[in-house]
């Protein structure tokens, strides 16, 4: 007779073995579906929710989980792979039980329309068409948030933003937030005062697409991603969709005058899949779907991935370790571009109003917008009519460009129309833990902008794996930053990072 | 309230929403996956499986279907929609609920451990290795036969054969077939003896794998493969899985001395795959899953392979179309072959060992020796260990060729090893079925030839879509033939066609 850990992590393992065939399918639909299946896709994932969601709230589970818990050789020492396990099992649970059924069905019903309409009112460039579907959107996240409810001293956002970081409150981002932005506000005005300018012009070097995914593919193997346990293929919009630990599926795109786009995309996402392909379960097969081999949170993940997109492929030493690679891959059309113009053109800082096209320090400020706005909807201190003046005024304080309307203002993002509300700040979170977490990389390392020089890479990645992969679930993401960097999240390694990297490169250093 | 066929219909196409799911996921593997997913994708679609069965032997389908069949209203007319799916939901629910689970089982068990004996087997060229295994085959295959059982004056072979050509029976086969044999091995006796050989200089010329690619989509394109509603990739073994009527993926594979088994492969595969799109779902959604939206059976969809790869692609009409777009794809590499070299080059007939390679007329006989044995082997007229000493006498009688050693000979195809007995008979069968509506095409279209010279492919196209594809699965093979030739399925179409084609080519016209 199985003991209830077992039975237990075999109904968990065996629900979220669904949800791996769930993502399939959405990788499936981005990559390779031709456009006739579109609706019949829809069923098919629609089927599998269901499917998933009935098996992830069997009865059963909480019977097991209850016996799990009171077994104190199981839960005893808290940060044991079974009292991890069994942790995060019950949270799971417990807020997937947590809502009304009913509530659950509104919520998609508003939520599918009201992605139509944003689409439509971005097209139409109408913040009015789209504010009646947020209003309402607002109204149930707040019904949801009560259900979820939220520690004391907190607030609806808190209990919302517990889907991408558990564990996570406005409170906390704020106090994260507020000495970030004047210190980048004023690091922006330096740059752009600044008397010259990078040289930016191999952002106009028209490279052939075909060579360009060939190098691209090179320097994710170099940098240690595991194409025997992956894919890198293109699609729209690029993205890493994590299957399991050994089917790590990423995308990237291409564009003739964009190389650097291709290629700072294809590491970011490499840092997403390479996180996903070192996880425990890549040594232990029977983690797999369980807690103990899936990544702690949104802005963990993300910390990944802009790690390797900014510390790594925006560092001098790796524009002095790639720029060899780039003239053999490219030959004469990237021949005459040294490693520091290379590098001067991967740093080029501009406040501009897209969040997508945004560079590595101005788009911090582009999150606190959000941030700010979706916490006073939530809170009640902003009606959505409020958003596009708000939107605005920001953008005027903290970016210093003036939005001409609101298809390129606040109704640039998809996020808000799904009902993703407290998703935004893992984006910057992420960037502040990568900083933090690469600071103590090279501490640890000794020598690691030599090692990135020489290209390589398996010291740092290696030091990811044991300082942060293998802890899966195991702490909550402030809980993991303090254990590997003896210190709670601040904005100083960013500033620091971002400091002296950009002061360099305008010439202010 | 939803009638008991709409309550009925929902339950079937919801499990089959599960199976185009695992079909997809099995495209996947063969296409797509990283290696080192295999492990997991075995769990994958081993859980699809499960569901997928207790979804299609829900006891409510069984009340549901006794309630559809007492109503007159619906079943009265034996053709129409609701009829035709009322009858064989009952046909494949009887059939999955017939066979005992242990059975199931089992079967599973020793055909898993035996497709990995074959393979073993094979390599050691060691017949004695599989002869076990293939001997627990035997017998579970005689007990599933039992489970099914067989109409009136049939055998064990019939039970098995019905999950490949519902209706089908040895009988019938036999009966078919034995005109068939003394003809082909004639023809093939005077073509050996012809004074001259076709030119099939064609077949040595190296042409480069991307440009045959880009050339096989264009002719996969003309001919009606839709591809807003499809794919064609790269495996190893070419094949075409119908995820539903608006997803169908085909494969095909390339060499560069191979261009005729590429564009083979892919005309092929291109006419299972417009079978597939062209079911009735295309214009009704709500047969999707449903059987009025299901292919007739493995021969009638073999029918529509082999008509486009033979009947179209080996002609010398094709061929007159083709020659300036092979062309025109392939420079000068291709420019001294004639629309006639092609042609030639296309239906060269050679005695052979491997059915795989066999050309269109000598492939039927290596069909009837398989036929002959696996009836024999479960009549019990015959034990495994005669296989290699009946094949190889069979292969000398029929084909004229003495067979060297088992892995050439008894162990080359994989279907004894998964259990798949009454599996190889649809290949003939198909072949026969395609020269049969093929005549029947060129009577009513008039003038099919001078249409193909042309490239008009649409006539015929679209008359295969009425005459076959449209009606689902309204007639059984059979029925299906008669309703539209006319007539029983007979040798002569296919021998009228081999005789003239081939005896032209040979030069004994």
């Amino acid at each position: 007779m199985p003991t209830a850990y077992e039975q237990l992590t075999e109904l968990v393992r065996d629900a979220n073995l669904l949800h791996a065939t769930e993502s399939l399918l959405g990788w499936d639909q981005e990559v390779m579906m031709p456009s006739g299946g579109v609706a019949f896709r829809g069923r098919q994932l629609a089927q599998l929710a269901r499917l998933g969601h009935e098996m992830a709230t069997d009865r059963r589970i909480v019977e097991l989980l209850a016996a799990c818990e009171g077994d104190a050789a199981l839960t005893g020492d808290r940060l044991s792979v079974p009292a991890v396990n069994v942790r995060e099992i019950r949270r799971k649970y417990d807020r997937r039980t947590r809502l009304p059924a009913d509530l659950v069905a509104e919520f998609a019903k508003v939520t599918s329309l009201a992605r139509h309409e944003w689409a439509e009112a971005r097209k139409a460039n109408d913040f009015r068409r789209f504010e009646p579907h947020l209003t309402k959107i607002i109204e149930l996240s707040r019904e949801r948030a009560a259900c979820y409810g939220w520690p004391e001293g907190g607030e609806p956002w808190d209990a919302l933003s517990e889907d991408f970081q558990p564990g996570c409150s406005a409170a906390y981002v704020q106090r994260v937030f507020s000495p970030l932005r004047p210190r980048l506000v004023k690091l922006v005005g330096e740059l752009m005062d600044a008397p010259g300018r990078p040289d930016d012009s191999f952002n106009h070097c028209r490279l052939p697409v075909e060579k360009q995914e060939q190098f691209v593919r090179q320097v994710a193997q170099c940098i240690g991603f595991d194409f025997s346990r992956g894919r890198l293929d293109r699609s729209t919009h690029p993205f890493c969709s994590g299957t399991h630990v050994h089917d790590v599926r990423m995308t990237t795109r291409f564009h003739e005058e964009k190389l650097l786009d291709a290629l700072a995309s294809t590491l970011h996402e490499s840092g997403h899949a390479i996180y996903e392909q070192n996880l425990p379960g890549r040594d232990d097969d029977s983690l797999i779907g369980l807690p103990m081999s899936d990544s702690v949170s949104l802005s963990i993940h993300e910390s990944q991935s802009r790690l390797w997109e900014n510390q790594v492929g925006r560092s001098a030493a790796f524009w002095h370790w790639c720029q060899p690679m780039l003239r053999e891959a490219f030959g004469a059309e990237a021949a005459s571009y040294s490693a520091r113009r290379l590098y001067e053109a991967a740093n080029v800082v501009t406040p501009s109003l897209i969040r997508v096209e945004a560079d590595e320090a101005t788009y911090n400020l582009h999150i606190m917008v959000r941030f700010e706005l979706e916490r006073a909807l939530l809170r009640g201190d902003m009606t959505p009519g409020d958003v596009p003046g708000a939107w605005n005024e920001r953008y005027r304080d903290y970016l210093g460009i003036d939005v001409p309307d609101d298809a390129h203002g606040c109704l640039q993002d998809i996020h808000w129309s799904l009902g993703a509300m407290g998703y935004f700040p893992t984006y910057t979170l992420g960037n502040l833990y990568a900083a933090q977490f690469f600071e103590k990389a090279s501490e640890y390392l000794g020598n690691l902008d030599d090692q990135i020089a020489r290209g390589e890479f398996g010291p740092l990645r290696e030091w990811l794996t044991k300082s942060i992969h293998s802890h899966a679930m195991r702490y909550e993401s402030e809980a993991l930053c303090e254990h590997v960097t003896g210190k709670p999240l601040s904005a100083d390694p960013l500033m620091r990072h971002l400091e002296r990297k950009l002061r360099g490169v305008y010439g202010l250093a």
